[in-house]
């Protein structure tokens, strides 16, 4: 079970994250998920549809549409899959008020997804925000 | 084990890092502690001794002597505890540049200790670094 979750993992971040797949979201994710915590993230707090998620992929890829998540860690128990994961993409739209400067963004951060009966219901997160903030400011300085 | 080594974790944040103790790092640490991925802390990337260890934690600290980390999730296999977690405490020094303002810092954060024979080793940490950031912010202008 627990490494039929990894496995799933890996592919919904491959498929959905970083190829931008939304209608794979289907096959990966329960009726609804929650967003635990994830501080800076519009839907923190919210319990989302799947149709709802899709939405929030879409925008949330929008301004950095080549955008990686590359798995650093996995770790995992019943119903929970932790990874830890470095980012990165290239700023092509408004990322929190910084217009598309064309270069590329890095941020590292670390996840716990929530699983039930093989499905993902929901996550926690903590990117780490200040750095791409402090990339945003120096891109825009220049 | 594993089980072993999430005992050993709580006992360390609770002593060292929310109680201060600095002595009790000897019985927690194996001979080297490396910080793997820490992205701001002044010691990311380094390896450093018992004695190292004892000095970042003090410094560390320092301008915020009340704080506490209060696990939220916890998750082992045989090396590793992976742990998120939420941290508070009262601003009286220094912290980036912002001189004290006594009032009461949150943060959130997760991070991978790693173990070998019982002895941490290091960690692998992102903290919401930003929030902390806006905080600061806030409590300067007021």
């Amino acid at each position: 079970m627990s490494e039929d979750n990894q496995k799933t993992l890996e592919s919904f971040i491959k498929a959905v994250w970083n190829q931008g797949d939304l209608d794979a979201i289907d096959s990966f994710v329960a009726d609804s998920y929650t967003i635990h915590h994830d501080p800076g993230d519009p839907w923190d707090h919210r319990t989302l549809t799947v149709e709802g998620l899709k939405e929030r992929v879409r925008i949330s890829r929008e301004p950095v549409p080549d955008q990686t998540f590359e798995i650093q860690s996995l770790l995992s128990d019943e119903n929970r899959v932790f990874i830890t994961w470095l980012w990165k993409g290239t700023h092509l739209g408004e990322v929190s008020g910084f217009e598309a400067t064309g270069k590329e963004l890095l941020m590292s951060g670390a996840t716990i997804y929530y699983f039930e009966q093989g499905k993902i219901t929901g996550h926690w997160q903590i990117a780490d925000r200040l750095s791409v903030y402090q990339q945003l400011m120096a891109n825009s300085i220049v």
